[in-house]
């Protein structure tokens, strides 16, 4: 089989206001173009739809996943292009891939084989420019920062306190801890400080919250950068910030308007990392494409412990949205690895250990379809090395469950391959919901217990317990007037537990709480469990050596 | 009169596809639009064109300029604006503005007045994400140098002696000096680091000189980045970065097509920094230019003893380019602070100390014409407190020079009011030229020779001093072979000397050289003389709070 980029650089596509035109309505007067194949729609336009009735939200999630991945970006593109190609309008809402992993281990995150999104080099370097936009907001509030500092600190901002970091899109471990302001008097007061990849950024958090200009502006007034001396928290409305920033995002913030290698149209629009912030496509693009479109395909990052948890818990929360049905990704390699097989030895036939990995599922099932109250099916997504045997087992274990499980094979087929699994979701949104939509805690409830909430009722988990610091900044927080909150949990995606080996669907647990971070822009309250990785390193053999530039333009060596 | 943003926003554009064809004969399908105002025009049509005959090159500079600027920009503008009215297809090629200074002090940089290129917010902010692009690009070196070393360091790396910074486009004086990896093991090795603003990376300064793909490559390549223990440069090429930064900056070599506030064309492409780069716009747009348009109006930064010097001796040795004749921007306001006058009284007649303040004209003529062998003429840049009297003294003293000089009133008219100016140049370019086209000094030269000329036969120096530390860095750079590429002298745009506060035109005054810095990409070695700012920082009140974003997405307070 063909590489991605070879795939992708084959593709022959079509210009992109022919694809808004013909699948969503859109006339080219409401797009922004950026080059020929990517456009932004304006956010003006978007707005005038406000009266129209909105399609069906379909929530792509997984079980726990294994370190390569299940293929969830696949599977909602696969999906897309299924249902686009039984004459449904149809549109997918992606996140955008940070740069920074392109060049590292990672690659590119824009699907793969034939369910992708294109232009995929392009998509994955630089887009539309949001993250610069973004990653230029963030720096520049870093800057106002120590230069108030510097020019008198009249708001008298403790800076062993500042919270808010720079960023940069790049994987660059030489930048986690640093220390600035070195050099003597004409460059500031000296401290430490660090970068964060874009994606671990609240600025991104926001940007995926918001649907207008005046909220972006509201939201970045509200961030807390840092505190006092007297311990009151300072805002970077305080600092005059929050007016540049927001025009600095104005034109980022209209939704990207790409195709899929079968002609659909896909909203790739901010992506937030799914631990520290809620990892979740734009709401401006979830939302246009309900408007636009009879169905939407979207999806959450990690596990539906994680991703789905915060898609529900936060991204619905704050803005209205419900999704009308899962697809939970499964993959018989995943079943096997919570079967206790190691991640070396997948590849081999071992139906024992699929029917012990569904524990894995089971409990994710459980979660979605009993607390979330949102019906679903599961999706298999098939490897070459799956045994019809294996694949066979899966979809028996599912029905035990009371779920469908439709094996698709959209990596190697493209839309043709998730043709059953498009059928499947039709029929349940057909059906009446047998569950109430739910969130897993009320706004009404304690930080306190809407941690425990999450981690009794979904992880499994018989005890949360806290540093005493991060008590003490959780205690700070609530009294600052924050508790309101929904709490976005950071922890390992590959568990149940904090502990990324403990496979399957551990119970009794106890989940240690960390960190405690204030994201009042975003409006969430993070909860470290574990360690949390904010800013990736390369490895030994990135993969930027392999990326090339031919002399005739073409780019090379992405994956 | 209206705020330069008022004008701007009240301005009617025309769609840049219909720029494109009707002023260039562009046709829309070898443009990559950029939303509706923005495009680039593609590299390999621009190529196609190879055969077509150059157009007529029109440099324009400046004597040496007060704090706040004479109105290169906007004279580059207006003169295109004139003869563009003229019914010649005419094409401005300017630099792109840094979005650091835009929420500073300086604040954008698309001219100003009734001569701006449009769409002025965008161009000030992010455009069509070079500057990102750049910054992406010098940033994964620098995360890949780290890597290197920190994954075991074959190449023997010393980080002691690691020249290649971050870049960030963002004034943020505490990044200027850091120490980066720290925080143990995981994050690498700790050492001294520093962050300059975007537009003073080398990487900018390639951008600027290459016109293809394939170049540059080769010219990334060839960036040294550090030594080993043992003294030896080590490239990107070692590093295996050239592909992949080559691929970051793929699209980004297109030049920018964007138009005036009257309609005509301008290309907007690149943005060096005048002292530790070469200080011109893309040579890609200039070329571009030749080939689409009968005139060509460019500037360089500061004035002609430093932006026109590297014009002729690094853009237009590098590239074969040749200007046909150079517009030295001069103020009534500049003359008198030449001639002693305080920069607060500058309001005031005094044809006295605009007499006196001819020396620095006078020399910059002489440069312009005896050394660069450019034939001139004078734009009288007019402010509304300029008297009748002053600006017939100017015109009078140009005469005395043997040069025309043209006061214009672009900034409150127009084109309109650099008509005459246009008509000025149109006769010098009609004329045979008295003089023979000439760089400063030949490549056979030394690096000392090349840095004696500039100073003697320019500035009017009568010494040039080393410090030793730099003499040693000359010695190492000609012993690894870089003796044969030109200089780029930063020193202070205020006066022919290295004091900012010697006016006029000093003699016998000594340069002494600080610093040597190999920008082996880029190809030219920078001579620091006096005090270098690569990383700008805020000033007590920056603009940053003025700017805005109203509800319906305009922005507000860019001057």
């Amino acid at each position: 089989m063909l590489s991605d980029i070879e795939i992708a650089n084959a593709a022959v596509l079509r210009p992109i206001r022919d694809v808004a035109a013909e699948t969503l309505g859109i006339d080219e007067e409401h797009l922004s173009p950026y080059g020929r194949h990517k456009a932004k729609v304006d956010l003006g336009y978007l707005a005038s739809l406000a009266d129209r009735p909105l399609g069906k939200l379909i929530l792509v999630t997984a079980l726990s996943p294994t370190p390569p991945g299940e293929g969830k970006t696949t599977t909602t593109v696969g999906l897309t292009d299924a249902l686009h190609g039984l004459g449904h309008r149809t549109v997918a809402c992606l996140r955008e891939p940070s740069m920074g992993p392109v060049f590292g281990m990672k690659g590119g995150a824009a699907g793969g084989g034939h369910s992708q999104v294109v232009p995929m080099t392009d998509i994955n370097l630089h887009f539309t420019g949001d993250f610069a936009a973004i990653a230029a907001a963030n720096n520049l509030l870093a800057a106002l920062i120590d230069n108030h500092v510097h020019h008198g600190n009249a708001l008298d901002l403790d800076t062993r306190s500042i919270t808010w970091r720079r960023v940069l899109d790049v994987n660059d471990r030489a930048l986690r801890e640093v220390v600035v302001g070195l050099g003597g008097h004409a460059n500031g007061f000296t401290r430490e400080d660090g970068f964060d990849i874009v994606v671990a950024s609240e600025l991104m958090a926001i940007f995926c919250l918001t649907e207008s200009w005046a909220d972006l502006k509201q939201r970045i007034g509200e961030i807390v950068v840092g505190y006092t001396r007297a311990g009151n928290p300072v805002t970077a409305r305080e600092l005059g910030a929050h007016g540049a920033m927001a025009a600095l995002l104005r034109d980022a913030l209209a939704p990207n308007l790409v195709q899929t290698l079968e002609g659909a149209p896909a909203f790739v629009h901010g992506g937030p990392f799914a631990n520290i912030a809620h990892g979740c496509s734009s709401v401006a693009a979830t939302r246009a494409g309900l408007r636009l479109a009879d169905y939407v395909v979207t999806e959450a990052g990690f596990g539906a412990d994680l991703g789905a948890e915060k898609f529900v818990d936060i991204k619905c929360r704050k803005s209205g949205l419900r999704p009308d049905v899962a697809v939970v990704v499964a993959t018989v390699r995943a079943l096997k690895y919570h079967g206790g097989v190691a991640l070396a030895d997948l590849g081999a036939e071992d139906l024992a250990a699929v029917e012990a990995g569904m524990v894995n599922l089971r409990r994710h099932l459980a979660n979605v379809r009993g607390v979330y109250g949102i019906p679903c099916v599961v999706a298999v997504n098939r490897f070459p090395t799956d045994t019809d045997a294996e694949i066979a087992a899966v979809v028996r274990l599912a029905a035990a469950e009371g779920v469908r499980a439709f094996p698709a094979t959209h990596f190697a087929d493209g839309g043709a391959g998730a043709r059953d699994l498009a059928t499947g979701v039709l029929e349940v949104l057909a059906e009446p919901s047998a569950f109430t939509f739910s969130y897993t805690y009320d706004d009404e409830a304690s930080l306190t217990e809407k941690v425990e909430a999450i981690a009794t009722r979904l992880y499994g988990a018989s005890l949360v317990t806290w540093d005493a610091r991060a008590r003490r900044r959780l205690e700070r927080i609530e009294h600052d007037g924050y508790g309101g909150l929904p709490v976005c949990v950071a922890k390992t995606q590959y568990s149940f537990s904090t502990d990324p080996h403990a496979v399957g669907a551990p119970t009794g647990h106890e989940i240690h709480v960390r960190e405690v971070r204030l994201s009042a822009g975003a409006g969430f309250v993070v909860v470290v469990c574990g360690d949390m990785m904010t800013m990736p390193g390369l490895p030994a053999t990135p993969s930027a050596g392999r990326i090339d530039l031919a002399d005739d333009g073409t780019i090379l060596g992405l994956s």
